[in-house]
């Protein structure tokens, strides 16, 4: 996706440490077009695995997933970190450290909305280490459902997420690829 | 809006002291669809308030805020509750008492996107006593930023929230309304 790379190349920072700073349209500001585009794009890659659900987590996954569900025409599931006061019913839950958050978070679905028999897509805003994402994936196999795609919107290859999720024995697609960010630079793949 | 009105009627639960659970299309659950259609709503009733961002507080503000500011086409900005790693910048925060998460919560936003001279328009996903909304204001009021309108998908009139948020003298709008829980009921206006 041209319109993604660029807007990384122009408005991402490399904050060192690995870590990418896209607050300007993805993880705080969000620009709204461009989020479409990226669900659009995402529902295209991945239609074929034939979702019935759409799953991520609180908060910046929220975003990116709404637009592919919606594009695909299926509900959204999204983890939620802490239980609100109207979660009354069984959960399940997983452990997942976030790069970002700098610590380990607990993730925790209903099952009254991840049922089995569903066919989940886990969509994300980035592909890094993928704890996020194979902790999403123990809590569909916990409730019985099938994981049958992951999306996200940036992967960093040097991250090993694509590898830590490689088990699961499905399709990854990532929009945009960062290959490098040594010595302060962004590279994003071609 | 009838298509919000028999959701909530048909899938709403009155969890007690005023706790009114939708987690199966609006908090937990997302029906995209019917998201969008709220974003359209809420675009279409205060479109004239001629917003130049959207802003709302993570988790539950993001998917109607994200479908409003795509049907305006305008950014959105989602207030923190937790600096990520990546907030790096100077933020202004404000605290607000969560009735969902039973606990004050701080919420920050970048003053690189919250700007002097943004029109802003608050989007949340409810209205109850306006703490979260209110809060929202003071940030934008303390960056130079002016907050032109309040729009919400479903309003408890009981709580008291419009006129916690009357000073603010701009126009407020909400998708449902609801008039009652008492005794275990839902009664949402006509």
């Amino acid at each position: 996706m041209q319109e993604l790379r660029e807007r990384i190349l122009n408005e991402g920072r490399n904050l060192g440490k690995g870590i990418l700073k896209v607050d300007s349209f993805l993880n705080h500001q969000i620009d709204p077009q461009l989020m479409i585009h990226l669900g659009q794009e995402l529902a295209r890659r991945l239609a074929h695995t034939e979702p019935t659900k759409v799953l991520t987590a609180e908060t910046s996954g929220i975003a990116p997933a709404l637009a592919a569900a919606a594009a695909l025409d299926v509900p959204l599931v999204f983890a939620r970190k802490r239980p609100p006061l109207t979660m009354d019913y069984t959960i399940v839950s997983e452990a997942a450290r976030s790069r970002t958050q700098g610590k380990v978070i607990e993730l925790m679905v209903s099952t009254e909305y991840l049922r089995p028999g569903d066919r989940v897509l886990i969509i994300d805003d980035f592909l890094a280490t993928a704890q996020t994402i194979t902790a999403l994936a123990r809590l569909a196999e916990k409730v019985g459902a099938r994981v049958v795609g992951i999306g996200t919107v940036i992967e960093k290859v040097f991250e090993n997420g694509r590898a830590n999720a490689q088990h699961l024995n499905v399709p990854i697609e990532s929009l945009a690829v960062i290959t490098s960010m040594d010595d302060g630079k962004i590279v994003v793949a071609e």
